[in-house]
């Protein structure tokens, strides 16, 4: 039974340090690699697997096959006080947020706003990077992505849009927060994965069979790859998280003019033959702008909701970022990132392959 | 049987003459009642009739109680190329509305982008009024707004959000676009009311009893009046539509420093007591700033959608907006809004009620 084996620690640190220096065996500049590297460690740091040390091959086999080029720099197209279209000349998908979120911010910081897309960017990890970022800088921080078609528009019998994340963050006091970050589709792949590992059902809603009805067979989801929206069917307005899937592809394929919908290629393992020509989205917004005292308001809100009677006694109510702060404070206890025994075969592998020094434990 | 009654058929231009003369006597300025008028004339125009002439009276009922002021002017508290935070002095949602917008794309054809928040605003109808005024300048609009508390946050027995709707319109050629105008509760309060007329249940993930558990009694839902998120359950990722919800008060309420969560008052249909001091927000970007070609290619995603293999070949698959363009072409070819008998009923007694010319019918 996988559920039972014990995953394995690593420090921080130490993960950082492998995906660095496999990153820098895989044509890119150091400074490239670290910032690949912290987007990784910090999806993992919070609790999100799948996009973190999991997500390592396959970019390492796009910088390989040159689908991506690790030492490729952003440049800006066309540029406002408020705004940029940036060409993200294929490079990683770290560097190209970042380069844009800064923009974002820097604008921000001298007209109120910042928004700017990017065209020719890769997979750029947690959307809610960009905007930690952003929240770091005081700002209330928005991202979107498009990505390869896995989801199905309601009524529609195949996928045509991707899982379109959007990520919004806002400070709070303290260092706490609000930290939305959510695919548009139900759930996310890597859920009905577990479902089929485990040998269960998925629930009603989450992914279609290939006559484009609604399945609760693992199996049949996890072939077909076809998720739906978030709502689930038209009775219960799986067309609203189809819509704001749509919106996400109208703030980033639309507008920065790069794939999008059904031309984007897919993903997979072994890496891709093209570029991918992702479209993003990055926006900044100075709070201190509008009515003074945001932060404080935002902690408020945070402690309303958190403080609200609850359905069962023994599950509090959470806001959008405290599951995250949840497994943050587990790691630090631990003294480690728990990877399953799949991710350091997966590591031992690569180090052999890109001959970097293999992962220590704790 | 209330469905069989054949609804009575009334012009757009009798509709909104009757709604400007019940507002210019409720002391409202012509200029305001008119754009008021606009905005409830054109729900009922797309479709959502419970925005439309079915709020009429509460508005009324708000102005005869002080809680709103029919004359009020807003006006400009901070302001910055980008931003803009505006005091809508408790206006009338529309004339607030439609000042922030406007402000707001003057600002997207300066600059690139307009972000303007207004606190002390009233409920300002469809969120979908004001993105569609952006459209018509060639600008991508987005609106938000909070409500009186009616929605549960994920785990809570009790709702903390309203149904905290987000707008999202975008232009593509030929007067076609993307129109997403969507309340991110699973349903408003007017489908439970619906299903409870019909004596039908209603389907599991759009409301909570009592203890907070998921009710498909459409009596309970329609008592408790505590709607679940968009996504239902924590299960089938309620939580991602309580995030939306939560994303959208803290671009209202938090940013503008208006009521926020718990703190927005309930509002009846006798007209509140006290100001609403609703917390809103507009946005305008402009298209132009990044890849050429934007509408071609949202005419271009439009058409990738509508024409996806369908699930069921007699329905289509639809993009955001198309439902109320399948609207707008049922009123245009009957000639007139087709409005249900109680709704004529309220009319007559508001034209009694206020000295009004009784509304006439096609």
């Amino acid at each position: 039974m996988a559920a039972l084996v014990k995953p394995r620690l690593v420090a921080v640190e130490e993960a950082r340090r492998f995906m660095v220096e496999c990153l820098v065996k895989s044509h890119t500049p150091l400074s490239h690699a670290q910032q690949q590297a912290d987007l990784l460690v910090e999806a993992d740091y919070r609790g999100h697997f799948s996009h973190g040390m999991n997500r390592l091959e396959m970019y390492i086999n796009d910088l390989h096959k040159n689908a991506c080029n690790g030492a490729a720099v952003p440049t800006i197209l066309n540029e406002t006080p408020a705004t940029a279209w940036v060409d993200g000349n294929n490079g990683l998908g770290a560097v190209v947020g970042n380069f844009c979120m800064d923009l974002a911010i820097k604008k921000a910081k001298e007209v109120g706003v910042g928004w700017v897309c990017a065209k020719r960017s890769n997979h750029y990890g947690i959307a809610g990077h960009y905007t930690l970022h952003a929240m770091k800088q005081g700002c209330i921080g928005m991202s979107m992505t498009n990505t390869s078609p896995l989801a199905s528009p309601t009524r529609s019998k195949d996928a045509a849009l991707g899982t379109n994340p959007i990520s919004v963050g806002a400070p709070a006091e303290n260092g706490d927060g609000f930290v939305l970050d959510m695919a548009t589709t139900a759930v996310a792949v890597g859920k009905i994965e577990i479902q089929r590992r485990k040998g269960e059902p998925v629930p009603h809603g989450w992914a279609q069979d290939p006559e484009g009805h609604p399945t609760t067979d693992a199996n049949v989801a996890f072939d077909t790859g076809c998720l739906m929206p978030l709502g689930g069917t038209e009775l219960t307005s799986g067309y609203k998280g189809y819509g704001l899937a749509a919106m996400v592809e109208v703030f980033c394929g639309i507008m920065a003019g790069s794939n999008y919908s059904t031309k984007v290629r897919k993903w997979t393992h072994a890496g891709a033959d093209t570029e991918a020509d992702l479209g993003q989205c990055f926006v900044a917004i100075n709070p201190a702008c509008f009515a003074p005292g945001f932060e404080g308001r935002m902690s408020d809100l945070n402690s309303i909701l958190r403080n609200m009677p609850r359905t069962d006694e023994s599950k509090p109510v959470l806001v959008a970022g405290d599951p995250e702060r949840i497994h943050i404070k587990k790691v630090d206890e631990e003294g480690g990132l728990g990877y399953h025994e799949n991710q350091i075969k997966t590591c031992t592998q690569l180090s052999e392959r890109l001959g970097v020094k293999p992962i220590a434990f704790v």
